[in-house]
């Protein structure tokens, strides 16, 4: 049984083998650092975030590569996406980067996403990308017009590989406008010279000027993953033209040699049935939606879908995957705190099948190109066996529930990263301030009606948890040791 | 009354006046990320965060820029310290400094340092550091060796004005070893070729390579700070040669422009009297440090001897510190927790005159270079008071008590960062799941007792904290909601 993906390059599934054997080069899109991420990104990253897991626990070797576009990234009007954020914040560009890179980053870890190994910057690759760019003008493949390099679509004929569509297909589309400096509509940027008032700017062969956004990725992805790699992710709305054009330039400096090996691509995330934008107003960031839901609960709304199909975020849906969460987690966590109270003894032969046989079938599907909603399936129903098992047989014996809970471990916790491993989840200041207020008026009560047993096991047992109480003439107070 | 400093480059204290109105320029050198940062990274830079929080808090608009050092910080045997680490963990270059980064900030984080508003990368800033190389070549102050380029000293006579150490001192410095290349043995390299086996390395007008150490800080601080800044900071030990080399680099360049108006430096941390190094097995990393203190009792440790001074780490010292921490946050605590049951009113005279007079007192001390020791000592005898008031009133009112603990706030939150914002201070999830254990317990007892008002105000009052109590037959467990 092995994994099979779905390779957009070949729109087939396909056996995965990688490049050298055991190990896995997997280069992943990443954000635009200009703003706060949203929920969409949310969908992207975690997705690819249970597939770095899932290779993990195949045993292969993953070396993940995900870029932080910082500069080039332009908008429709022309205009560098940082650098309209600065203007607006009226901050350096570098500033702008630096609060969006973090709260990125904080979002990520907050959602349980583990951290690429290496995540570049394109502002820290100009001379990676000027070197490949002086690489594909000196092969014939781009051109220099007054400060300006643009890539020669036509010097590529297998442009358009990716997405299906063609040179002539662009040349009709509404937002590629056509430059009096470029020999074809569907040429693209490279370089671009830099107007006197454009503060990211450095020097190149062509005078001054910053990259297009397209170069960043195929710069980077050679130099830590090399000319070839096994798998390159994204989303699919960056399909055409940015991966189409990666694979152009990339293919073109390397003398044809192929770019990625495996193309997945992530489907789209709606909100109310509606792109989310922020002209319509209608963006969920991911810090708001994590004031509502636990990061679990919002993965698992994720990973409800499969990652290469569009997703609807609404209440409804959320809460609905929410409760399933709840039900598995519910399951994992009763088992935890039994074993505290559970009879001695081995896992039981029942137990031990059910394991084995939820492994197997969570794995098989997983194997399917990473089919996350059916591996929750198998999760769901793994976790009404073993609320059966619980119920019927009243105290399973502490090897029993430590090998079902070490399965909602492995499963959901290492490959989903939707079991916490902390036993008791995540605590709230509030919350245990709370608590001890309410253990302090039970001592009261105690100590009114004179029942100094009830009132010492309470002070005592504060005391083993590290809280010292102080009683005051105004009340009783505590601390933590 | 207005702030004065301490300058290293004029040796004494001056009155700090801004290079333009209402804003500070402050660069510091950051730290090489090729290990995990251990107590003496923590004594630099907590102190420079309380510099920054209190140019902030006298209404400065504060740059702070501190690099990442990624690329050319050489070991004494030529080996560049990200590379060796590299070899040593069979990872890539970059993954070493993704993990060592990630972990600097995770340490700096925890100990309340807030976050640089720019952490620009050596390696990002190749191209920077090129141009810069090149125009000390063409004015005169730097030549090519063989595919390495060196800064000459003997054209910048004012080299050693920092550190006051002379070319010829130097030459007799056993640190500095003489290459054949160099014209004078305290020449320093700029550029380094690559030898062919070192894979850090980028093209040059002199051919691949990579950057000296020094060079970054000039050409980061002037990129983003201009040439000339406000306040340069750093760590003692770097000031020969690695701050008088950024000086003449700087200068150099900028036609005699000054680098840094004000240099502060801070003083060494000694671990029981002895220079902390691997070798000798003595260092202390912040993440081992936060296991047995709070960050904020290790920020009082740090700020109780002054930023310039060395300071020596003990249990004995920095319990002394935690002790001194725990009676002032036991009586802000302490203020926080009579808030609620406090009779209504504004706050009284003696209170207002109080804090009056300590926030006077504070800000004298910081303002005289930043002296927290001595303003550690305000909030000392604050507390002092503070207690007196609390026990011979009785009842404070509402009033005074929020003016006493929005004093705490002010001056020991905001500006040296050691009184928590958060009223409970950090919940810990195995003491939370202690607190319901025993809640569970009593409420057993209770019903056991037929003591229904008891048991029904535990599980209601559990309810509203988000906890829900679920009886079994096997015993009661619980969830979160």
């Amino acid at each position: 049984m092995s994994l099979k993906v779905y390779n957009f390059l070949t729109r087939q599934k396909e056996t995965f083998t990688p490049l050298h054997e055991g190990k896995v080069s997997l280069y992943v899109c990443g954000p635009t650092v200009y703003d706060n991420s949203h929920i969409g990104h949310a969908k992207t990253y975690v997705n690819f975030d249970v597939i770095a897991r899932y290779l993990r626990y195949l045993g292969y070797d993953v070396l993940y590569v995900q870029n932080i576009t910082d500069v080039g990234h332009m908008l429709d009007t022309g205009e560098d996406k940082v650098l309209r954020k600065a203007r607006q914040m009226s901050a350096l560009p570098m500033q702008v980067v630096e609060t969006y890179t973090r709260s990125y980053f904080a979002d990520m870890d907050a959602l349980g996403v583990q951290r690429p190994d290496i995540s570049p910057r394109a502002s820290g690759h100009i001379p990676e990308q000027i070197e490949m760019i002086q690489t594909l003008i000196d092969k014939g493949h781009a051109y220099e017009v007054d400060g300006s390099v643009y890539f020669d679509v036509a010097s590529f004929p297998e442009y358009g590989k990716l997405s299906g569509r063609t040179v002539d297909d662009q040349a009709e589309g509404s937002r590629i406008t056509t430059r009096e400096e470029k020999r074809h509509p569907a040429d693209f940027a490279l370089w671009k010279k830099a107007d006197p008032e454009h503060i990211m700017r450095w020097p190149s062969p062509w005078g001054e000027g910053f990259p297009g956004w397209h170069i960043e990725c195929s710069a980077m992805a050679n130099k830590y993953l090399g000319p070839t790699f096994d798998i390159h992710g994204g989303g699919l709305e960056n399909m055409f033209p940015h991966n189409e054009c990666e694979i152009a330039q990339s293919e073109a400096a390397h003398d044809g040699q192929p770019f990625a090996r495996h193309w997945l691509l992530v489907g789209s995330l709606t909100l109310d049935g509606i792109k989310m934008s922020k002209s319509l107003g209608n963006t969920l960031t991911i810090a708001d939606a994590l004031t509502r839901w636990p990061a679990e609960g919002i993965r698992t709304f994720i990973l409800s879908s499969h990652y290469g199909s569009p997703i609807d975020f609404s209440d409804e849906a959320i809460e609905a995957a929410y409760k399933g969460w709840q039900r598995i987690w519910g399951a994992a966590r009763l088992l935890r705190q039994q074993m505290g109270q559970a009879p001695d003894g081995a896992a039981g032969d029942a137990v031990k099948e059910l394991v084995e046989q939820t492994r197997k079938a969570f794995v098989e599907k997983m194997n399917d190109d990473f089919n996350a909603p059916a591996a929750l399936a198998v999760l769901q129903e793994y976790t009404r066996q073993v609320n059966t098992l619980v119920n019927e047989q009243g105290s399973l014996s502490q090897g029993s529930l430590k090998a079902l809970d070490d399965l909602y471990r492995e499963l959901g916790g290492k490959i989903l990263g939707i079991i916490p491993g902390e036993d008791a989840g995540s605590a709230s200041a509030e919350r245990e301030a709370g608590l001890v207020q309410l253990l302090i008026e039970l001592r009261a009560a105690a100590r009114a009606n004179k029942d100094w047993a009830t009132s010492d096991k309470i002070r005592d047992q504060l005391k083993e948890l590290g809280i010292i109480l102080e009683d005051r003439p105004d009340g009783t107070v505590w601390k933590t040791t």
